[in-house]
């Protein structure tokens, strides 16, 4: 249980219009967690458009946070379009992003250490790449191959025609084309002093209904190879809380995170000390987790087009 | 610590003929660790040939134990034979041996549940046919390949193009062709009721005088996903002694394990209730691990041919 978890019962508000109005009222701007609370899979949530268009014609700021980290902001506005939801590359924020703000602005690496070496898909390389900043790895088809006896040798004596010595930082996000080279190498550059980032350490990831390998299931074998943790950059780390408010300016206290998983949504808008944080059950969590859970939001929803009702 | 460490310091028999006539006449075998003892990477020990052969003109068994999974216990044979130590597969121990009698002998497993699926290399697979175990992955080429979206929805629905319904067990070794795929197949075959075996878990492996992944690393994203950890049957799991025994039939009071690593190999011996255990300064524990450290072995020698000053 953390320090910032919320030991009052949170306040159930669907169907309760003036509770709604009321707590509406307080915040200029919500986070909104997506798969679960928008859309789950690929089926869009009945209401979903139309309560957005309420929060912005009540001239909200809206928010997409996502650990995504397989797609840029520019990728995923287009998977928003897709399911019908309107939005702009602005509102987006993504692991990849949060990731690349952090390299590009926060890590203060020598001049000689700039380049990152990426495990992980084009989402990541497009956001470094709007960030200036120089990587090597990810979607190459140069180390999409097996190790050979070479590779062994070559990586042991740290020959530059596969350990780039500019690098300073590994970046770890969720490749589907993880493989026993792209873990050697990472190891390699972190031992030699790279810092150690993953874009999320989620270890799993939802499709088709049931759940496949995440972001974290990619950094699982250097963390115990190296018995180190990363910086995770994604959902709940409060990186990317300040990456989000770094940007968009907010004051917390008039800021509202929604979304459906305690542990991660709720966690990471509570020890961001957001004014609000807005469970609803139609993703993870139950309503028991956010009643008597050790992470309660301060109110729940059974869906998130309940928020009509204050209409 | 373990219950089983010994609180006594260690005897130095390096240079004390009579201490190591002493030694010798208590045991009828010795287990050997190899890599640290007997050689390191390719560099044959002086002595070690020897050795092995005082031994044995001296009644000894001799057992080679190691946890490496990728070669079979005849490959292994050949590696020994390379470095020109003589040997027989019967006196060679390897992790998937011990995997393959654990699952043909020891586990009970329903009619219908008796295939291995396997991450690994060959070692493995040729260890499972001389069991007579059915197996599947691999280094069969199909499972090296990048996961497709119809795959999600495949696995998802338990689809028998991809999903065996009789595999009971996942086994994983050290796997150079480790993937997404091979990966998620593991997950959803164990969330299925299979057994979570690991040949060992060893999180590095040594090569070209540093460290690359280890088998423990190919197990590392499933225990993150599933928060659990596999039945381990390489050093130090016991699992591995009993596999021993069963096929030695060895008094373990007149057994002594002879390794370099205070961890495991000396950890090994100790929980196994070995008569005797015995450290050798040629690896990676030193003087100091192994006469104040937590695990500490009967006796301690500056390095394995040591013993020839018995005569």
């Amino acid at each position: 249980m953390t320090q910032e978890s919320s030991q009052v019962a949170p306040r159930y508000l669907t169907g309760d219009k003036a509770g709604l109005q009321e707590f509406l009222a307080k915040f200029d701007v919500f986070l909104f967690d997506c798969d679960g609370v928008l859309w789950s899979g690929d089926h869009l949530f009945p209401g979903t458009v139309e309560t957005l268009e309420l929060l912005r014609n009540n001239g909200k700021q809206v928010v997409f946070v996502t650990n995504n980290s397989t797609k840029s902001r520019a990728d995923y506005r287009k998977k928003l379009e897709g399911l019908g939801i309107p939005s702009t590359v602005e509102e987006i924020f993504s692991s990849s992003y949060s990731s690349s703000i952090y390299i590009s602005r926060i890590l203060q690496l020598p001049e000689n250490k700039r380049k990152v070496y990426v495990i992980g898909e084009t989402g990541i390389e497009q956001e470094l790449r709007s960030e200036n900043v120089p990587f090597i790895g990810g979607t190459d088809p140069a180390y999409r191959r097996d190790v050979t006896p070479a590779d062994y040798k070559k990586i042991a004596a740290g020959d530059e025609s596969i350990i780039d010595p500019e690098v300073g930082v590994v970046l770890v996000g969720l490749d589907f084309h993880m493989n026993y080279l792209k873990i050697a190498l990472a190891y390699h550059y972190i031992k030699r002093g790279a810092v150690f980032l993953a874009t999320n350490i989620d270890s799993t990831l939802p499709n088709s209904g049931t759940l496949f390998p995440g972001a974290g299931s990619m950094s699982a074998p250097l963390i115990m190879m190296l018995n180190k943790e990363p910086v995770a950059l994604g959902k709940p780390s409060q990186a990317m809380m300040d990456s989000i408010e770094g940007k968009f300016k907010f004051d917390r206290n008039r800021a509202c995170m929604v979304g459906d998983r305690a542990n991660t949504d709720i966690r990471f808008g509570l020890e961001g000390k957001l004014g609000g944080t807005l469970g609803v059950l139609t993703g993870v969590s139950s309503k028991e987790d956010f009643v008597s859970g050790d992470v309660r939001p301060h109110a729940y929803l059974d869906k998130l087009s309940d928020l009509l009702d204050s209409e």
